[in-house]
């Protein structure tokens, strides 16, 4: 039975991992930590864990902590984890950041889009980026694993293949995304109210968006050298779900049959990446509740485009769903274990 | 592992009992019946399913799938289960109608409510209520399960306790309930258009919904003595979930301990029912996506009222939920199996 | 020109005054008031006011303003306008307050329910309560309205020509209310974020919702003795609309007709309460963005009860449309001037 | 008095032109027109009317409609106007035509994007694009104008004054739009069933979306020469809005303020078009009920592109709004006259 703590488990993030740790047959939570409900019964706090969840919420003792588990998950504000771990801490427990303090590997790069100073430097180049369906034999190594942000993982998954095997121009990418409200957190802002994102849209973060690094670093990767990208997160009036739209110029004449094809070879034999048929474009209510990504797109002959697409439930393979799937690895149990969840409709 | 043949399973309802069958260890479903999409892929109607379900849909053919599956759902229309049903087919294979064909045991109220003539009265006294919770001893040894209806799941399990044990008057039950619209169900009609739901509550069936009489009978087991009361559903800009808020005239003065040892003593041992802790209000968001049924009240001490509130997922204890239930139930499995969903939130 | 200030400018109800105020040929608005936003413009506060206002937002300096305003509008938290108003201040100005300040006759029952001492107890007599289709002639004459909460508009006129007529015991009366998450305001709190309202449905404030005793006295009147009734609100995920749905006991026998007969006595004449269509259930929809009030009724002979319901815009008709039907009744405009609004739907 | 007419007036288009025509002080309807109600009250089609509307609708009738009225607007599906109009009619009266049919110069681009014969082409030289910003002094003329798409007045004001002073790439140009449900029509289809559309995002139309010729018509002439672009419409659960997303690379290094000049230049004096200022993106919430379209953008010096925002109602500015104002134009009244709303929050 591998032992769990989450740091930050009053966060919507946090209390999907509960939802989706009380799942799980190999693993049990033994830490609910929670700074700004210290001592409250976690399930006052989530009235759906009501006789699902009896403890209470604990400190942010990362210390006592490592003692206690053998996994402990951040799901905490930017430069919390960066500040709390040490050697002593990694030498006696795995840590899942699901911020961002180690998934950019150029520090400077993180201090500049984060604003903050990065705490910890020395465990940046250890950590592993936990994309699970691209690095997941060094995350089955692991003692630190920055879990990707949310915008990130459907983008870079709806790119990669094409990336990667040169077949459009990483330079010319434009992502479009458009998000749940959950991803914007439990905090009580005037702008996350009900009646200010109800029968709304906007975009934000226009050209400044934190999550642009983080996209640019992972597919220059499979580009084999930098790129620079366009990346614009947009407000949508639901709670989950993330919808990537991306365009590209392709690097050459091709049909549907051969970009199928590549999507296939990379991800054929991913469980949780599903490449739709022809013409069917992802939705996100068809993967919400669910690890899946949902992937397809189309050539545009006209523009010498093609448009990818993408959804996820922002919560789940964007967050606590892939912090997961990054345990399962880690720990050598059956990669989807407490993850095989058929997605809600409606 | 059981065997099951799932008639209208396109429908929301039928959908949700996919869902919730692939998650059960000892089930598999052998038939996705649709009239309307027959041959076509089930995963094309929903695309949640990609992946997942591999089968066509087929036809509505009971007599063939008495002898495929031992358990067949009947999620289709008033009447149809009832045109179908015969002792042949019972003698093969046990029958969970998702309709009101057999829910109300006077075939002359079933006819004055639904107006439709009932193509076989001679099973209604068989057919045991499958309210799990009130009939479980009955429901092990049925072969055809009448799957209460969604409103009336909610609205008994809010009442009955205080019904049975006489501290309200049931002729002055109001009970006030709001739904989600997939309890509509997924036809394309104008009045459950986005633009016509969104942004939009009303009032509908009022004084005449087909779900009174089925409410009715039941408490009036419960009263001991037929009763009378008035029913009012609403139609609430949400996919899921019920809420009932029933009022009721006390019998006697009584303090909220009196009634919550009332509650505990029916519901304290129930897995699915959660009786509240004082002043919580049931939310519907806080059982969506699982079995589970949060209740709770409020005495009104200023006009000798009592405030009943019961909150559950329409499509899961409201109709596929409890229908798997009820199939644990009379195959003797664990009752929870396939059903310890942990709700979503948010 | 009717001089108007506004004092609580930059909550929902303030910029519903400043959107209707726009729109009203003998209105200007000389003063902006808003504490939390002093000097910041107001239309960097609610955008869709961009190149419509051009003021900045005002301290609450009600002598200053008194000197130079014909009218001033208090769409504070309770127990401001009580702390600020004056004979002096009264002797210049006519106030409007959307607070409930100036609603309730007993100042007991005011300070019992709002747990706050009301500062000017004296001026409570002479606050006219400002139903125009009730208190029409009154409101003409006034100095001091009390404009009628959002709940309580809907549910008086909903019941008073039943009541009215001794055609319903009022003591029978239960109200269960649901409304639009605007009716919380614009405060950042937990429970009005988006994820938190959307998807959910709840009561809250059972049994002791402040709006209860404020209908109780009003409906009182109607009656020609004290009543105690029942109100419960519920908060539903949309942006505007409270709907009422209102069960009484009839006492007697009368159909369809008679009923109707009475509403139309009471309102056939008013142009904003509309009587609908015989089994036409009023929608929150259909008076969106106006000052209407649909109502309608249903008669249950089963149980001897009559179910009525309203519906209208909290934001308009329940606050800011009637404080303006105040003001020109005050001032001797035309009644409908600024209000002839036509709903939006969808 | 200017008599209008209103074939199709039972779409939503259709009835938010009543809605804005109910407003208009020198304009009245004489003709409901809509095939599927004949002879039903207007107000049982729309609720929302009732007392305002006493009118029943009647059959598309042209030639009738002609003599009765002054202008009649068309708002109905692709090819209707061109099967019925004729020089004779248009000797009687002005058509503003909200469908398709007339906005594409080059009859087999038309024909090949509708997949329909275009029944009279000898029509489309003479009628004026009735984007009012653009075009104002030939619609001022004009006999017959084709009233611009909603995406498409959209996307082109975004774009325009860039495309114009050769700022922007015109073939670099990506339109990512995101629009509201009631675009979609009052059709009852699955697709747009309250259960499908909320809690859901999804694009669709992917690179074959009827608007792309039309837009890239527009800005070609802006251009001075024939564009390709794309254009990816995209639904949200929400029933009013539209939000374009357009990114194009810079043709040379621009600040940022002289962008905002050319952006003013352009719509300084344009009261429905508000260039928000520096970092505010537009939201179609600040534009809901209203004719007004908020525009800016953002210069990403990172990749050398620029991303340009608009936001505008789609039933408003997007269709009916924008009709009224080409009626106003071409009957010499005040532009704004009955489209003065201020938009509608929360």
């Amino acid at each position: 039975m591998i032992k769990a703590g989450i740091i930050g488990s009053t966060g919507y993030a946090g209390q999907e991992l509960v939802r989706l740790l009380l799942g799980h047959k190999d693993a049990e939570i033994v830490w609910y930590g929670s700074r700004s409900y210290i001592d409250k019964k976690y399930a006052e706090v989530y009235q759906n864990m009501f006789e699902l969840v009896d403890a209470k919420c604990l400190d942010d003792n990362m210390q006592e902590l490592a003692d206690k588990a053998d996994v402990i998950f951040t799901a905490t504000p930017q430069g919390l984890c960066a500040s709390l771990v040490s050697e002593e801490i990694l030498s006696k427990v795995k840590i899942i950041d699901l911020s961002a303090d180690f998934r950019i590997k150029d520090v400077k790069i993180y201090e500049e889009w984060y604003k903050i100073e990065h705490k910890s430097p020395e465990f940046i180049q250890e950590a592993v980026y936990g994309l699970c369906e691209i690095n997941r034999e060094d995350i089955k190594k692991a003692r630190l694993v920055a879990n990707p942000g949310c915008y990130t993982t459907c983008s870079i998954l709806t790119c990669y293949p094409l990336v990667k095997e040169g077949l459009i121009d990483p330079d010319t990418i434009i992502i479009d995304a458009k998000s749940g409200t959950s991803g914007a957190g439990r905090g009580a802002k005037l702008d996350n109210l009900f009646c200010e994102v109800n029968e709304n849209m906007k975009a934000y973060g226009v050209a400044t968006h934190r999550h642009t690094p983080e996209i640019e670093e992972q597919l220059g990767y499979a580009a084999g050298r930098e790129i620079r990208l366009n990346f614009t997160p947009h407000l949508v009036p639901m709670n989950r779900g993330i919808l990537a739209t991306a365009y590209a110029s392709l690097t050459r004449d091709v049909s549907y049959e051969e970009v199928k094809a590549v999507y296939d070879a990379y991800y054929g034999k991913e469980k949780f990446i599903r490449v739709l048929e022809k013409d069917v474009c992802p939705q996100t209510k068809w993967v919400e509740g669910s690890n899946y990504v949902d992937v397809n797109f189309k050539i545009d002959p006209r523009t010498g485009r093609i448009i990818m697409m993408g959804a996820l439930d922002n919560l789940v393979k964007g967050a606590a769903g892939q912090a997961v799937q990054n345990m399962n690895l880690m720990f050598g149990e059956k990669e989807s274990e407490g993850l095989e969840l058929v997605p809600m409709f409606p």
